[in-house]
């Protein structure tokens, strides 16, 4: 093992102005939802260079809509390949899935941003563009990692399945469609954008809406209606103290240098016509944080019985309860045994690496990991190179040298745990 | 004066059935913005019946623009006249203003009506419609006053000045435009549904758009950003201290009768994009009810002040202050003197013929009114028979009782007023 490290190390160096070019070349495609084609065609390119038995299938949505893990708001996947690519073991070793999702969330407002959001303009070694962070520099971490290990000849016993999915800003459909394709190994990384953190538990979340019921009048006699906003302002306040209840039971040391591990955030409030008029009707709609060990439907359970105490508030709510729905987008919180031996072996290449120990914490946001974990029995760590803080942003941006750290840590986890044939 | 009173009673009696079918036929035509029209050929064609002197004209938005006063949505008002009917007197006493707005609100979502919007369906002694209530009700009453007078050979000495306007409902164009034309009287009475009440004031209005800035982050890390629908909540309750400051300060014995004489509503509430990102902006949009005595600078500079003092509640808009700005329909509070004669003779007539005293108040909703006070400089009475709770709602109705009542006290007022010639 020992004799590899360096290298490793050495490859990544030399080669690491052609790392930076694979990842411009694919922050260049703007591969937002329904538009991954050309991205996933640079993946496929690097695939096929790595030698790697490749398969390219856009998934079944009728095989999909039957799973009950399945969310998306498309009707068809045509078009939207999904990619994944296999470095054979020799045998007799553990395999291991590196999954990253090709897709990004669009650019939102142009105008917000200094450079063009898909320039992946380089500068004072930031590459900046939609897409950089989360997770194109980590699926390059990958990529980069593998082509380490195979142009140095290391022959590994397990297996490695690289798996470039479509969909994972919108529910994780690409991520399920390989598992259901059969694709399964004793663990999984994804190089989410985590700052260098080693996340073993992620948070799932669920999207909920809520409709607050008032009286309408006109708004010079509103004695004789009932503000709905109002009322609304009640519900908000009911919300935020359940999130203080739910985050007061975390005792989970995962969670310690987050101080509200298990949110729970509304995020679009709407309601009213008419600023003469007494409003009538409010909707919130939000998202409701779920820890890793928790059932998804205790915690919807959970929300309807709080909200069923509003009454105890406002006699309002007696007679016109609040309406409650879960819509959109879902995910399931994924978790690893913190003793994991993947998890050791991450953290004692971290150690290695960076020559400082890393910060092992919970995720406070969603990741395909959920589906590998829960549905495709996968156990998944979550750590990469981007940075948390400057995802689904403008000016979103990577430091270039993370990512080649990154694909250093990662080679080397991926030599230990699958094992070295012929030695 | 008394030998006349016996005849009104009578004559309207006998002619209810035509009152009603006027009526019918005046609410059948969908007089919305823009598309008033028809319903103004029903009006004039009563006029000329009644062989008075008629105006006809569409107002002159370059003309209108210029006035302080002027509030519209619209850019022209082709194919939308108003009429005015002139009944001259004999000279030698006072003149008096009559007005009524032809246009309606619209009829809002359909199935909520029992009876089709325009219908002008009877049932009960009720007639149903948009428009019956708000305020075709009370612009028969006033064309049936009048033909009563020149039915019954009542010669006056004082000019009556008979106004079907335009706009009401989206700011007054109308009724400013007969002020510019040069329309001017001794009082007014407007009709508007008041149920049977008179309102010496009225209340004034304005609408406001308030913008709250939070901090955007991921909804998983919401402690990272600042919610801006939770600092609109403070915001909202800080509005409806000031309401009750304002409402408090009120002494005046009009308001006794009503909770909340000058109410601050919010009507509409908009905010955030995503329900997993935390909103930076929420915008609030209400009316604030200004006082008959209070200048609409005042109220301004008073909510302008009250916002600035947010930063006591929380310190978060210290350094990120709400944008406070005025817009859309604005309506001038009306006010006549509650010892003027014209309330005098109107009430005496309205304890005549209803044999009961009538109720004095302030109105808490806004009329025209306050164009003929405060621009035309004619003290204005509101007076009329709707139901103040139907208008602008589904189901919309109006008691033909109350429609000739109406009638009957407006001619004997009428007379009163502007007295007998030849007497």
């Amino acid at each position: 093992m020992e004799q590899y490290k360096e290298r490793i190390h050495q490859w990544l160096f030399e080669n690491r102005l052609r790392g930076t070019r694979l990842l411009k070349r694919l922050v260049q495609e703007a591969s937002v939802q329904g538009s991954e084609k050309y991205a996933q065609a640079l993946v496929i390119e690097k695939l096929r260079q790595l030698g790697l038995k490749i398969d390219i299938w856009t998934p079944d949505i009728r095989q999909l809509q039957k799973h009950g893990a399945f969310v998306s708001t498309r009707t068809s996947f045509e078009d939207s390949p999904n990619v994944v690519g296999i470095l054979k073991g020799k045998g007799g070793g553990r395999s291991i899935i590196l999954n990253g999702h090709i897709d990004v969330v669009p650019e939102g407002d142009e105008t917000r941003w200094t450079y063009e959001p898909y320039s992946a303009y380089v500068k004072d070694g930031k590459l900046y563009g939609r897409g950089s962070t989360d997770m194109k520099g980590g699926n390059v971490a990958l990529l980069f990692a593998l082509e380490a290990i195979i142009s140095l000849n290391i022959s590994l016993k397990g297996d490695v399945i690289f798996q470039s999915v479509i969909e994972k800003e919108s529910g994780g459909a690409g991520t399920l469609a390989c598992v259901l394709r059969g694709y399964k190994a004793d663990a999984a990384i994804i190089p989410e954008p985590t700052n260098m953190k080693i996340l073993p538990e992620q948070q799932g979340s669920m999207w909920f809406r809520i409709k607050v019921k008032g009286r309408s009048a006109h708004g010079g006699m509103r004695y004789e209606g009932v503000n709905a906003i109002e009322k609304a302002n009640v519900v908000i306040n009911h919300l935020l103290e359940l999130g203080a209840e739910r985050n007061g039971r975390i005792q989970d040391s995962m969670y310690e240098q987050i101080p509200l591990p298990l949110p729970i955030n509304i995020g679009k409030i709407s309601g009213g016509t008419w600023p003469s008029s007494v409003p009538d009707t409010v909707i919130l709609e939000g998202r409701m944080g779920v820890a890793p060990n928790e059932m998804m439907s205790d915690a919807r359970n959970e929300m309807k019985e709080w909200l069923a105490r509003l009454k105890e508030k406002d006699g309002w709510f007696t007679e016109h309860p609040v309406g409650l729905e879960w819509f959109g987008a879902r995910w399931l919180p994924g978790q690893i045994d913190p003793d994991h031996e993947l998890v050791k072996i991450l953290t004692s290449q971290y150690r290695f690496v960076k020559a400082e120990d890393p910060k092992i914490e919970a995720s406070p946001w969603e990741t395909d990991g959920g589906i590998l974990t829960n549905i495709g029995d996968i156990p998944t760590i979550v750590f990469g190179p981007g940075i948390a803080e400057a995802a689904h942003f403008p000016n979103e941006y990577i430091e270039l040298n993370a990512v080649f750290e990154a694909a250093e840590i990662i080679a080397l986890t991926v030599i230990q745990w699958c094992g070295i044939a012929n030695e």
